[in-house]
């Protein structure tokens, strides 16, 4: 059985979850991650711990603990349970304290913005704001758009768009390239005002192929030679109108996102 | 000026920097975070380190810099500048390789899923059925869907699905209740087979209506009246239909995505 891996904070514990997951993936065996989120009181602290010793009892061996409790008390309740507990938050909040020579607040539910803020709001905005403006769905208000991608149907467009919204509150459009703009040989007339916020998402035509086939299998739309047809036209618009893209054909849509937050220098942090 | 805080990673850097935010965050000050991603060369650790170094001239004190990098050279390179140098990494490996009695890989990249494995292809194709079922734009295959969000017009079900979607690859439909559903009395029609799907969110009336508001100033679906109507109806007929519901109101789409998946018992390790 792999060993089991709680994840303990006081808050949604899914930044700590992700870093954990990111840590424990430079291991060659499987993990089985728990995660106890919402740990903001001395009561469900020693909950916690119950949960952790009857763990290692159960399996025979002690548990790893990540923990990113704030308030100090809850977290040496939890650095006492029969675990190797990485305390991920005082780790490296002493080393801070130090060298800003301030102390640390303490306080719980930082992680995650405020539901009330500008911010949050913000960040609500911008997922709609894609959502209404995804796959050219509006030409409304695309002067208020950070960025506005284009490319052929299903180079990852779309979910690059919402990522972006979703996690940096980026207002990002998105606008297809098809083939009646590749005949006319212009981009579509209402994207020409905003050629400067244009990003490019191109793909492997092979790839291509195949995501389409999913989802309307032996059409014309799907054939290889169509898709390296379009392919083909985009990129030689997206060159000729001077627009900057990438192949998305092998990266995450993080990959996508940090790329084209650092070409239109939006390197806001995340949320 | 705020100190300059620099995140170094040989991938994204985004995990790395949404936690380093989250340690930040418990101090009452502002920073400067720089986010260096793609390091994944020795030649570009020395660049790196160039730019931590400039910085610590330029504003007249060390920066800080907290590294992912799983490259150990490159790594050292980064450590040996001019900095408060915080090892995201290479602190918690350590004792994990002590109590596994493994060595780590050293692997780079491997924080974000690869495109190209089917977890990742799944996660695609989460988003692109959330996007499918938002606001109840298709019947079709719901089936399929992990959960299916019900609650009023601007309640917060947009946004949660999408991120169910895109952090999790859980297949998020949503589903709106309206006026029409109240007067009959009875759940939409589609959603009476898939009950034991279903997730309500609810909204503080005061909060929906400055929403409402924002979309359609003055309007009688904003009214403050039609709004406490609407969430009474609302809410009576989740409590009738025995389903599960959280106000969202003060709550961050992470916290209710959170407590969603520990709802329907789909606790996933994030993307």
């Amino acid at each position: 059985m792999p060993p089991t891996v709680f994840i303990v904070s006081d808050g949604t514990g899914i930044t700590a979850e992700t870093f954990a997951h990111s840590i424990l993936s430079q291991f060659d065996q499987k993990f089985r991650l728990v995660r106890v989120p919402f740990v903001d009181s001395m009561d469900k602290a020693y909950v916690t711990v119950d949960k952790i010793n009857d763990a290692a009892v159960q399996e025979g061996r002690r548990p790893i603990v990540f923990t990113t409790l704030v308030d100090s008390q809850s977290n040496e309740v939890v650095k006492r349970s029969n675990a190797l507990v990485l305390d991920m938050f005082q780790t490296f909040v002493e080393p801070l304290e130090q060298e800003l020579d301030v102390k640390s607040s303490h306080a719980m539910g930082r992680v995650h913005q405020n539901a009330d803020t500008e911010e949050y709001k913000n960040r609500i905005e911008a997922i709609n704001f894609s959502l209404a403006h995804d796959d050219g769905q509006s030409n409304r208000n695309l002067v208020d758009a950070d960025v506005i991608l284009v490319g052929v149907s299903r180079s990852g467009k779309t979910p690059t768009s919402l990522y972006l919204a979703m996690q940096y509150g980026v207002k990002a459009a998105n606008y297809p390239l098809i083939p009646d703009d590749f005949e006319r040989g212009k981009l579509p007339t209402p994207l020409i005002e905003h050629r400067s916020k244009l990003f490019g998402l191109s793909i492997d035509a092979q790839r291509l192929s195949e995501i389409r086939n999913e989802r309307r299998p032996g059409s014309k739309y799907a054939a290889i030679e169509n898709c390296r047809y379009e392919i083909n036209e985009a990129e030689t618009m997206m060159r000729r109108e001077g627009i900057k893209w990438l192949s998305s054909t092998h990266k995450s849509i993080e990959e996508i996102a940090t790329t084209i937050l650092q070409e239109i220098r939006m390197d806001k942090p995340p949320y």
